[in-house]
């Protein structure tokens, strides 16, 4: 049986991501940190493209407050990766992401976790509900166990 | 009482880091991905100057294997921080440091998280057993709840 | 002599820049492309702190049209450098700094460059005069050789 | 006419860039300085491709000692552009190439620049002749006006 972090099957919405030269770091792997920019875009390309996001001008947008990532084995440039993103639970305002990024052709994960957008006003920068277009968009993704 | 995770005084290394025009994205705070690469600064810079890693020339390195972070408050350009490290936890091969950000002069994190070490030899990439320098910089910063 | 571009003293306002652990790249010195967000630090922090700018707010905003750097002497992790600006040019929707990178206590650069900035409504994006106090503030730091 | 500078058919060699969310900066366009991440790629792709480099391995590896970029119309996330490159220069231990980054489907450029090699041996930094090989994939792309 496949791990529901790791197998690729257990994510619905992709997005290729080319390294780049200057993601490897000095120990000649893509640095951790660039890992959560890779999920950023899948995260953010599917609030685009299936929920209307617009994040030059929408008032609502999504602001991370927590992020992980488990680290499986080491990806470099020059590599194509595909990012993963399911959505794992939806509150009232906000949306826990389960992300992976798998080498293009593989199976199992290289690296797997989670990423949660609270949705705020964007010039309060208070916290509300989930605009209704991002919602259903959400909806339509969520995986579980 | 001061939380554990929040509170400057649970910290026992830090690094000031000052932000830069380019940390703040397209919602003008500091981005999420670029509180890791704080992270790594500060626990490297201890495991520099207290443990004597190389990280040019070491045979061996730390590789990240797990890392999270919650964002409490938004940071941005311009600001100076501190980033703050302690050890949670030595494993035979790794070590997991607790981690925070302080806007500086402030006593509670605007962000914590935790971030992993798993030591490895630089050219097979196996774990190995962390080298006794380091190993003992890393007793020196132990904090528990 | 010490020549116009290299020598500290041709340098007008100054920002210290921590490098990082992540700006070092595989051949482990800081990479090429990380001097310019240097150099976007220094501009923009004497444009908002002389200049009144708003990164956030401010109806008319710097983008940058031409760059370019000459590099010397490589940096990297852990280092603290000088970021040094002055203007070179005022045009009348434009601007070019000079701009250079020094290791602390150096006098000669480790790199140098030039950096042009053209104001733009930043809602239309089209070009317009230099704000008064923008351009006041860019006044006094024009240094020619 | 197509300007040499700007003209698709004036470069050789060209690589797909996905634009990712944190390249935006805070005015909502690829930051300037990220261009010369692409230019990397690009060039450090053909020279892995073609040159046979080894960026982990070689003992002779190309270092930045010059670059340059005009900025003519942005770019943002989410976009594919293209990145290409030529050939403008070859010295004895240097080569300067042509670089530029297109919409997908367009035939202007959005930006141009040079990017300078120079050839070092990797242990001592010092500047060598450019390795065969590295020379013969060179001097298949060199295109002048």
């Amino acid at each position: 049986m496949v791990d529901f972090n790791t197998g690729r099957e257990h994510y619905v919405y992709f997005n290729a991501i080319a390294t780049r030269w200057i993601d490897n770091d000095v120990y000649g792997h893509v640095n951790n940190a660039l890992y959560y920019t890779y999920f950023d875009t899948v995260c953010n390309a599917y609030l685009m493209e299936a929920g209307g996001l617009d994040i030059q001008s929408s008032p609502v947008v999504g602001f991370i407050v927590a992020s992980s990532c488990q680290y499986l084995s080491p990806v470099k440039f020059p590599m194509v990766l595909d990012a993963g993103m399911r959505v794992n639970r939806i509150g009232n305002r906000s949306v826990e992401y389960g992300v992976a990024i798998f080498k293009q052709g593989e199976r199992d994960a290289s690296a797997f976790g989670t990423f949660t957008h609270v949705f705020v006003n964007r010039s309060t920068g208070k916290a509300v509900a989930i605009p209704e277009t991002i919602l259903s968009a959400l909806q339509r993704v969520v995986k579980q166990p």
